[in-house]
């Protein structure tokens, strides 16, 4: 991945991270562990979510926005944390910035890759993403032999935004989508919205053992934190603790988001702010 | 209901209606059926949906928006087809505007008041539309002493979105929603999201015979027709019969929202436009 840097960045400026809604804060959970030392600009566009349902199109438009917003915040890097505008809008929008950008789909098909034994990896995601085939699209460039096989699960987010973690419901419902993957013999699963991390424990029970469950926020981090190694733009300087190095900004119902965040991360964070997306 | 009227407007004019997506099809396809010589524009904003769970603020400036573009469309008059818009963001708008609007509200709210006898009222609903109260706030100003129960039912849409109309999922979900509205002895149960009418036969064998479901779809309808005839808007001259009279936008994903909307319309429709809607 060759990414534009600008090099009067300081590297002590915020990581810019961003979402259609709260689904992201899986990923800024795991760069808030794996890279303390980052101060971090999330942005969820709870205005306009879910991208999951929405064309290509729609979804760089709104990612442009999102992205111009972030960099009037003066951040060093951007974050995709979102498999849908991963998906769509990430390789468009690289080539408009002079920031490094990435996203969550090329750590979580690397990771993949390297987890599968027999060849065949498995894919979860919303209709946007599994209908783009970009997870087999980066897989089979690192290796052209493994079978990917995608399934669109649209209501797994709704469920979780309800809250049903660990339901029935939900158990029935990942049955039904997961069945025809566990019988075409796959041994790893990528779990390609930022949503799913939070039913890990229900999808693992029903993909069984023998499947190894990959959560591309975690591989993320992974590889936020050596590209930033890498451009000389790991944060140096040692943090204070506490939460104001985190900034949180949505589109809409910044309490919702506030109370939701709260259930996820494990510092509390002080407030999220709303702004006006459409201006950007 | 006040409405200031435009003299100039010519009753042969299209009837504007609006919704977040593809829910309020069930309110243009109780217009096509009981005012059949309306020509209709009908715009989805396929790109922002869903609306029940975002704030007010949003919900009107988004209503604003759509307004604005069917004004330009020289529509007659206009329905608001989606609870939340209706419950959020029709006072406000009928102010700035000098043709009638409507809600699906005002006529369900009626309905359910003639339709009660013992004075108990259900309403299901969006968080929008159930935290507004705008329906037991309607329905008190006909009558103080009625009582109105609100549940906030958010997996249905995802649910009829996904097609299990007929579904054991949809069953168990329906139940756990509608159980406290059934054992606190209402008789009458408003459909208070236009996606509900489409699973009015799962809601209708959960609450039971004893149970009226009112179908705000109906009752707007019937209410747009009385409204045309006494402002003298309604279309005196025969249309041609044909899918002609009826034209549809969206925001996003024309293709997607014909597929839907063919599976629920009688006529099917020639094809949906896309607009950007934000540059209203």
């Amino acid at each position: 991945m060759e990414l534009k840097i600008d090099k009067t960045m300081p590297s002590d400026a915020p990581v810019g991270v961003f979402d259609s809604g709260v689904g992201g804060l899986t990923v800024a959970r795991e760069i808030m562990r794996q890279i303390p030392n980052e101060k971090i600009i999330y942005f969820g566009d709870t205005a306009r979510v879910p991208y999951g349902s929405k064309s290509r199109e729609t979804i760089t438009k709104y990612s442009r926005q999102i992205v111009r917003f972030l960099q009037e915040q003066k951040v060093k890097a951007i974050v995709v944390a979102c498999n849908t505008a991963s998906a769509y809008a990430l390789d468009e929008i690289e080539k408009e910035l002079d920031i490094p950008i990435m996203g969550v789909v090329k750590p979580g098909a690397k990771a993949a890759v390297e987890a599968t034994v027999n060849g065949r990896i498995g894919v979860i995601g919303t209709e946007g993403t599994i209908g783009s085939h970009i997870y087999s699209t980066y897989i089979n460039q690192i290796n052209s032999r493994i079978i990917v096989t995608g399934k669109a699960c649209p209501l797994f987010t709704p469920l979780v935004e309800e809250g049903l973690w660990q339901d029935p419901v939900t158990d029935e419902i990942a049955t039904r989508y997961l069945s025809g993957l566990v019988e075409s013999g796959i041994d790893t699963l990528i779990l390609g919205c930022t949503h799913y991390p939070l039913i890990r424990s229900t999808l693992g029970r029903i993909v069984g053992e023998g499947v190894m469950l990959v959560n591309p926020a975690y591989e993320t981090a992974r590889e936020l934190k050596k590209l930033l190694e890498k451009k000389g733009l790991l944060n140096q300087k040692g943090q204070e603790l506490g939460t104001e190095r985190y900034r949180f900004y949505v589109s809409d119902m910044a309490d919702k988001f506030q109370t939701f965040a709260n259930s996820i991360l494990k510092y509390g964070i002080l407030s999220a702010k709303t702004i006006d997306i459409e201006r950007y």
